[in-house]
């Protein structure tokens, strides 16, 4: 999907909803299990309840990792399941040298098809690049995470004056453009994402934070949002885990909703 | 494995030699694609040729990762097939927030039972704690990688006068200790990892570059070499393509066994 087709969904749905799939098979709901794939049932149930709302989903890929095989059964079949028009997310926060970098980007882009797959910075451009080279697909850099272990790294101070992950964002940014390269910004650092946002003005940024980890939307939207909205902000837990009960389904609809309907105001 | 067994197949073997099982299914010989599994079957043969040489084998998990389903059952039948003797790396540079980091670590660590992972800092301490929250388990941070790339980011300069990869390593090395924790330091950066080597004696360091990449042995033994030798030197692509003929295994098997021979007059 590109970032025309991006943005009018954004519009048509007054949503900028990213559903985050970090499905745990210990705690959908118990019902489930005795399904013959509870993960995808689960992760089918929760996409049809909040497909209305959502622009974007965005699967955990460490989830279905830790399952062996039948995890990247579940991961496919639900991928499949995700309509067309709806944006696609591999979080796999892959990073390697060339060679190695070329079989992760052909595993998120090929052999499971995606929109987009996270990217971890820190080995440098040639770790990015052979993702870059989807002309198609979508990037999405790590910047500057929502977790408390930001801290140790990425906002250390280097001598240019600059902190390292600004230094990532910026260096990142002359590799690709707007229309294939995307950041992380956690929601809990509202300063820094207006910073960058001015640095950056056209760029989507893909946001965690909001919910679970604390992150406050309106912040993020004061801080964030250019005149397309340029924002992915994700939830996964507050939706996927509204109720574990019979009503899973119904309370992630509401759950969607909801953040929707804050949503909306902002989208001109 | 614990250190000192590991030290121990060391100075059994004469060889601080690891094996990368970096294998394409495009690159295998053609006699093999008739198998019911191919990169299994490779990798079997390789495993059998060149484990008296070989101290441990690291399966790079994107080239498993790339093929879907049936890459992670090669993966598994694979790691089935090292013997209890030799230490198993998976070189996966995982790293994500904390409860998606006990993800890749139960994949490693239980579905997958490696000895060791390759782990990436950048989101900072939560994404390295659950890997090192395996007691008997080894984490390897990226410290210095061996690519181009690693000039972007890791040598960059910090205020307080350390270069970003020297903070990434001294930073986590309090996080562990050199019974569980190890470093990935490129070969081709000697004089880098003679420093690294005056500030951590004891650590055990896994060493990529030699060979396809231009690293010398001999340069990477006089600089990092401690009193247990302390070094995991891994050879991918000049031990497991050294022939893509019927002659593959025996190939191999000449490759290691020179770099064993190599290594053994350092081996006290």
């Amino acid at each position: 999907m590109n970032r025309a087709a991006l943005v009018n969904q954004i519009r048509k749905k007054k949503s900028f909803l990213c559903v985050g799939l970090d499905t745990d098979p210990n705690r959908i709901p118990k019902h489930l299990l005795e399904r013959e794939d509870p993960v995808f049932e689960f992760n089918k149930a929760i996409i049809d309840a909040t497909k209305e709302f959502a622009v974007a989903f965005k699967i955990n890929i460490a989830f279905y990792e830790a399952m062996g095989p039948l995890g990247w059964i579940s991961l496919e079949k639900t991928l499949n399941s995700i309509p067309e028009n709806v944006f696609t997310i591999a979080d796999a926060k892959r990073g390697d040298i060339g060679n190695t970098a070329d079989q992760y980007a052909k595993t998120f882009f090929q052999t499971y098809p995606f929109d987009a797959v996270t990217v971890a910075p820190y080995m440098g451009r040639d770790s990015v690049q052979p993702f870059l080279d989807y002309l198609d697909k979508w990037t999405i850099v790590l910047g500057l995470t929502s977790n408390k272990g930001s801290a140790d790294f990425q906002m250390n101070d280097l001598k240019n004056g600059r902190k390292t992950y600004e230094q990532v964002i910026y260096t990142t940014a002359e590799w690709g453009s707007a229309d294939n390269l995307m950041y992380v910004v956690g929601a809990t650092k509202a300063e820094s994402l207006k910073t960058i946002r001015a640095e950056l003005p056209n760029h989507f940024f893909l946001i965690p934070g909001v919910g679970a980890q604390g992150g406050s939307l309106e912040e993020v939207v004061e801080n964030g949002k250019n005149e397309e909205i340029g924002l992915l902000i994700n939830s996964s837990r507050g939706i996927i885990y509204a109720s574990n009960g019979q009503d899973f389904a119904e309370a992630a609809h509401a759950a969607a909703k909801s953040l929707q309907s804050q949503m909306a105001s902002y989208v001109g």
